[in-house]
């Protein structure tokens, strides 16, 4: 920790942690055999930056591996330097579904991130600058690979369960599908087996907004000691729409105007929403790289498990000894319930042991990081039974509630 | 004309045609009563550019008036200078449902628009230079009151039927509830009682991604002989994934790849929905200017029918004697069934005559623009009794089909 009692006013670097302070913990990965990306680039060896959560058991079975969304990052409970709260603080702790007092819970940042792990704005150990386009284009499926270099080196063989929601789901079915012998247990969570046509339209406006803003400088804009701000603030904001529903925007704003009695006739902020959407825009800039976001809604864009499959996704689950849970919400219409559907059917086909369950909410698609007792019901009664499948019901969580109500 | 049969090779305005070819007819409006906006605002005089198709009869009862969406024009049918088609001549012209055998059909340029009408990229008589965002911030009242002026220059009391889609509707419902008695029949396709909170998101979006742009310069990038390509390109793309289903681009388009057998893991149009969507930015930035895009999102996003009633739509329509016919379209999630049921609702509990038709379709939004032989169906039956009752029933169209099929 940096926090100082007394700072000299020249200080500059007094507000700005490092790069090791926001990532948590770190490991070089790929050194001894770098990774082989699925574009045929061999990076190594790189960063990865993590969290943990809990303790692991003696024989190492109680791992969950979180993958975290789009602009998530590994900080799921407590991020360091910051009043925010973890992004799913609702599910990870003591006593709540993926409880600590019970389980060893993983989350890492991904590959082409900004959060600590290797990625377009990290540095270029051939040429000593960071390496904007010149860090290569990583699939979901190079992402799963290095978060499975990361748990080679914590030592553990198998995952008790492996959990996400959006980007988090495809790398869970990433992960389960690729190495069903390390997986107990997956819950992929507002997903899809591929990204929809729609879904690369929206990431392809999200990507021209960057690219459009000159301060972008061909992605070379830290080398030019510049962001290209507006760009990235407009990006998120067309994004941000997408993650909730109509439902939830007229609940939450409607047309109510922002501090004012009447609309001005101008193109300042009159509604409540255009002001939540600017200041979504330009919070988001603080604490994003621009060029990651290239990356990793390129990586969405590329998810097609299907045609790692020879075009046949229930193919993707043949044999699998997995347990899935796989959970949409009703008003999601970015990774709406008929594309997780998908995926079940898939496992249907496959014979493979599935639960599936669409949770009732007008969140929309970021019902996943909100408050829904029903999801968390359901992931509880889901994890207690693997955990008896697993054997690991003698370590029972330090008190007697679930966070999310009763099972049933 | 000004089709030249030999151009010195000096003539620089060979293929830019002037502002008065690109406009078809125009009128100076507002010079001995200027327009009163909402915005408190008197604009005056202004000119305002239309079309007319087919003949006015000799009681002049057979005008329709046709209400043009976000980024459409007045030629309906038959533009002038391009290769492009007119933007329903599907729906209107000999044969179709609005038949110009029968019917006098007209369309004007919204005020603020950049066909002609006075917008902000029009030369603000007192200054000499474009209005810029000089120009008073209009709503659709105001685009109405505009087109009541020309209604007045042509003679017409009352129109035969206002019928648009979209922004269209929106003036429609403006028209019928402020004008009643120069209403006999009014078609509101696609549109809403007011600018939910997620379209207004929408348009923020847009109008943030233009004003990010350095070449908008503030608004004054025609002074400063500059254009926001980028900005407006993004505000376009952005907006054009919100017209389409997700079923429609999936049909479209899907996962498949543009001119090229598998991914490059870059940042090229990969997919067909990248490429189509890039052109559709590109190509709109030819055609549209970007201040108007501002100011008629804007007049958009101001649309409350119900609050001009005391918070209540049904009081827009108590006594009305206007006969009202909403459309819907089921995979319309921009302006979506619900929205337009809420009209309906609202006109049923004003007793008032009305048929409500969903026509089931999966190509969103944009249907009202596409062939939707059940659309045109229902037009058709409706417009027939209309004239019935109206008494033009003398006035037959010139063949004895209909465009969309045999009306039930």
């Amino acid at each position: 920790m940096t926090d100082t009692t007394s700072v000299s006013e020249s200080a500059p670097d007094r507000a700005t942690p490092s790069r090791q302070e926001l990532a948590g913990q770190t490991v070089e990965l790929g050194r001894a055999r770098p990774l082989m990306l699925d574009c045929g680039v061999e990076l190594g060896p790189f960063t990865m930056a993590y969290r943990t959560y809990g303790e692991l058991n003696a024989d190492k079975s109680n791992a969950i591996l979180v993958c975290h969304a789009l602009t998530g990052d590994q900080h799921v409970v407590d991020p360091p330097h910051t009043e925010r709260s973890g992004w799913w603080e609702l599910m990870v702790g003591s006593g709540r579904p993926l409880d600590t007092d019970r389980y060893f819970v993983i989350c890492a940042n991904v590959l082409g991130g900004c959060m600590g792990t290797e990625g377009p704005k990290e540095i270029n150990p051939d040429t000593g600058e960071p390496w904007g386009l010149d860090f290569p284009v990583i699939t979901i499926a190079d992402m799963v690979r290095a978060q499975t270099l990361l748990l080679d080196h914590l030592g553990i063989d198998k995952l008790f369960c492996v959990i996400g929601g959006s980007m988090g789901a495809m790398q869970v079915l990433q992960f389960a599908t690729a190495y069903p012998e390390r997986t107990f247990a997956a819950v992929p969570i507002a997903g899809a087996g591929r990204h929809s046509a729609q879904n690369i339209a929206f990431h392809e406006v999200g990507r021209q907004a960057i690219m459009a803003d000159p301060d972008w400088c061909d992605g070379d804009y830290l080398r030019q000691g510049t962001k290209p701000r507006r760009g990235l603030a407009v990006a998120r904001m067309a994004a941000h729409v997408t993650y909730l529903s109509e439902a939830a925007l007229h609940r939450k704003f409607g047309r109510r105007l922002q501090d004012r009695k009447s609309v001005t006739y101008g193109f300042d902020a009159d509604f409540q929403v255009e002001s939540y959407l600017r200041h979504q825009g330009s919070s988001f800039v603080d604490r994003f790289d621009a060029n990651s976001y290239l990356y990793i809604t390129r990586a969405m864009d590329y998810f097609d498990l299907a045609a790692d499959h020879g075009g046949v996704l229930a193919r993707a689950f043949e044999d699998t000894p997995v347990r899935y849970c796989v959970v949409s919400f009703t008003s999601d219409w970015l990774f709406p319930t008929s594309e997780n559907r998908e995926v079940v059917h898939a496992l249907n086909a496959a014979a493979a042991d599935v639960s599936f369950v669409e949770v009732d909410t007008d969140k929309g698609h970021d019902a996943f990081l909100l408050d829904e007792p029903e999801f968390f019901s359901v992931l509880n009664g889901f994890l207690e039974g693997c955990a008896h499948l697993a054997g690991l019901v003698g370590e029972r969580r330090s008190n007697g509630q679930s966070a999310g109500g009763r099972v049933e």
